[in-house]
């Protein structure tokens, strides 16, 4: 840990979360341009989310695959649409060999012949490869549906990047599921984003807007791309997942087709759904504050520390043997606990260090609290010094309580994130309003905090590629009914003033 | 399912293996050359394999983490045995956009404007990545060892491919640690092969030998290569892991320096080990027959498989609910059971069907049954018409009936390769021997059986190389103390007549 206090997220939230993601050991960026190292501690994080959405993935009927790195480039031509967003800015695979370099002594040179006949690219995504593939799947309506996942890496080239963010590499899982019918398609799109926001909700804590993208945003290649957005501290938006229905536009770019129940052949209807460890981004810039990160006890791979207070062998000795009878008891319950005895810190360094890497439930037991049968307990989903923030506890019946002080951290975390939405939250009716908001925004060094919009729009690709020029807002999302109170109320676009059927969450995003 | 037989493993065991692998639903290649797809069922063996493995590593002490997928060449440059052996076949990015082509309506081409100032290769293995990432995080003692692995896929430009043997892409998890001495590296080079071990053995139900390679058969960059082989069902040898002794030559290409007790620098000691979807091959040619696969107990996604035998809808429901009580009894127990009640199909091809997938435990309920209170068991251990391989079982306690037999299956399995490896491990004293039994492997039509051979040799690489010239046949390993009876005996080498400390194990091998 460096001795040196994080940059504060009023003063420069950009900063602060750079510094947060390297200080607290979650990842730093490699000599690789643009791909990241994921250490042990991001990476016990990022094996959570993994294991609790694999679960939600198999209790809906999928079972996991995997499918090849490489996508030959002339797959990438199939779907128009698709080339055009997904084969740009990637890694072109052009030979497979290399050789001495007979210039350098020791060194290596690309082997010219052995250049492919047909350049691979690294997979961006892999609709291409799996609709190739479900081709030979596929012959009868028996044979579907087709409901498989796979945990992969990806890679798409971009300019600038951002740990967990935006990054050349990233890991991530991707649905790839094909249907008899468009209804069941649609259906599965649904569901997916349903796992999504519960799993947003549930185990990150994250309060998500559920809602479909304008034509502008959507998954190249798609129908409908449905998404999940959610709020960062500092007010912009951050799309945490996205479940498209892809119509049959793999099938018939890959012929995939199918003989009925009436003996007729038909083209399938596809899905796709993905989340990525952009997730880690998120998880980091909703809840953490200016000491370090705050983890939600349902992802956090240490969910309580105990530090020992002691100044001699024998008060550490006494501590100890209290300590593993609390750890054991902890341990009954299934929650993971952490003994920091290293020697030769300082309970207040250790104090910062476990705070820096978010760790839920701090206890602090000394001499003094083992002769009175009592303990310290620090929650870290409150700020130092806030009321309840540090209590004392009987050591008697102390795992009971744990066990419900974090099921209450949990909650706290994402009431917390919801009461700070809803307070960034706001209807605008003029666009000159509009821009005031959007513009407040750009400059994050006097602590303000942008907003989400609800504001009306008539509809037109063209109104919202000039919103974006002018703000740099974009349309986050079409809510889906039932996501804001009135949001479906009609009304007259901020923009042009034509008539508009529902409000639309506008923001500047991530 | 293919309605012709597999190939008999005596007549073609090269095609059986092939064939069962796609029939089964392993794998199957993919329009990529080299690549395959790993199936869902194929994919749910080996999340089972990786959660087992998984689960020891971190016994173990380590912790996962994930390293970028490119290495830029330079890097490979810098490590000059690992160049040689490692540099040479693989895939090479040197551009990173695709643009439209002008002379193809639709098509793409590479942007010559992309080119990379230097090439990047994908990762046919880490150390490179991980050492140059090391030399980061290693500053004094205090920060070693690290003990990190990481799951990932790794490209190998392979000329001559087979599913899971040796694909072009596959995967694996690679262990690279970082420790102050060349003891504690080489302690946690030979428990990481001991880990290897027990997983083989214990889940696998594999037997392997464990043993040391030779200088020519050793790991690019490494002091010392441990091993663990297998021995397939044709006697040909499989090497299942590898765990190696780096010595201190990554620390030093990499300038991966600490500051000891003593405040002195010193370069860091390291190991690396893997295991792949290897595995998977050698999973089915250890144990797999003439009707499909036979997966031990504690692999299998479907320890059970339950189905009715029935003629009218009545009895259909009737035996469906027993058969609901009965997967209630083995979900209690852990065991995971599939009720069969596909329609349009006979219980003869349902249960070839089962036997193809290599289900541990099928049970078949009729109506008779249902009056008897009765149920019938079949275990895929044993061959069909065996004795024991179908009983006749009171439904009253079947789970815990079943719960022993899939502990005996487990147990059989093993017990079964290593009865038949012993009946094929010979010790041989000439030459000529030697090279009869090295020519008898080579045909397979006959149904003959390969042989691992303990046979002296002189501890040279000529020695080495000219048997391998002449007969295939290559050292597998110079096997530790206690693998077999009298291995340290002396002796003389059987090609050069030379002194001989030990013997060493020769086969034919993937």
């Amino acid at each position: 840990m460096s001795k040196n206090a994080l940059p504060k997220r009023s003063e420069n939230y950009s900063e602060w979360y750079n510094d947060l993601v390297k200080r607290a050991d979650l990842a730093e960026n490699s000599a690789v341009r643009g791909c990241m190292v994921i250490k042990p501690y991001g990476y016990s994080i990022w094996e959570k989310m993994q294991r609790a959405l694999d679960d939600m993935f198999k209790a809906t009927g999928h079972t996991n695959a995997y499918f090849p790195l490489f996508v030959p480039k002339s797959f990438l031509e199939k779907e128009e649409g698709h080339a055009e967003g997904f084969a740009k800015e990637c890694a072109v695979v052009t030979h497979y060999r290399l050789k001495a370099n007979p210039d350098k002594k020791g060194g290596l040179m690309v082997d010219p012949e052995s250049k492919l006949e047909e350049e691979l690219i690294v997979r961006p995504t892999s609709e291409a490869v799996i609709w190739s593939t479900y081709k030979n799947w596929v012959q009868s309506y028996r044979d579907l549906p087709i409901l498989v996942n796979q945990w992969a890496n990806v890679v798409r080239w971009e300019m600038r990047t951002r740990l967990f963010l935006r990054t050349t590499e990233f890991l991530w899982q991707e649905g790839h599921t094909a249907h008899a019918t468009a209804d069941e398609a649609i259906a599965e799109t649904k569901q997916m984003l349903d796992v999504y926001a519960t799993f947003a909700e549930t185990y990150m804590a994250v309060p998500v807007i559920r809602g479909v993208k304008t034509a502008n945003e959507r998954f190249a290649g798609a129908e409908d791309t449905y998404c999940i957005e959610a709020m960062m501290q500092d007010g912009k938006a951050l799309q945490a997942g996205t479940s498209h229905f892809l119509g049959q536009n793999f099938a018939k770019a890959f012929d995939v087709q199918f003989s009925n129940r009436e003996n007729q052949l038909e083209h399938v209807w596809g899905t796709s759904w993905g989340v990525s460890t952009r997730l880690m981004g998120a998880l980091v810039m909703a809840h953490s504050d200016d000491n370090g990160l705050v983890l939600p006890p349902k992802l956090a791979p240490i969910q309580v520390v105990v530090v020992p207070i002691y100044k001699t062998d024998e008060q550490l000795a006494a501590i100890s043997e209290k300590v593993a009878e609390i750890q054991k008891a902890l341990a009954i319950k299934g929650i993971s606990v952490k003994f920091d005895a290293r020697e030769g810190m300082t309970p207040g360094f250790k104090f910062a260090d476990w705070e820096l890497r978010g760790v839920p439930v701090r206890l602090a037991l000394g001499e003094r609290d083992l002769a009175g049968g009592t303990i310290e307990v620090s929650r870290r989903d409150k700020e130092r010094g806030e009321e309840g923030a540090k209590t004392v506890q009987p050591i008697e019946g102390i795992a009971e309580y744990v066990e419900t002080l974090l099921a209450d951290i949990q909650a706290n975390i994402y009431q917390k994130a919801l009461t700070f939405r809803e307070a960034n939250t706001v209807r605008v009716d003029s666009y000159d309003e509009f821009k005031t908001i959007m513009a407040r925004d750009e400059s994050r060094g006097d602590g303000s905090v942008g907003k989400f919009v609800l504001a009306h729009w008539d509809g037109t690709s063209e109104t919202e590629t000039k919103i974006k020029e002018e703000t740099k807002a974009t349309i986050r999302c079409i809510p889906l009914v039932g996501q804001f109170d009135s949001a479906t109320e009609e009304g007259t676009c901020i923009y042009s003033g034509k008539p508009s059927k529902q409000r639309v969450l506008f923001a500047l995003a991530y």
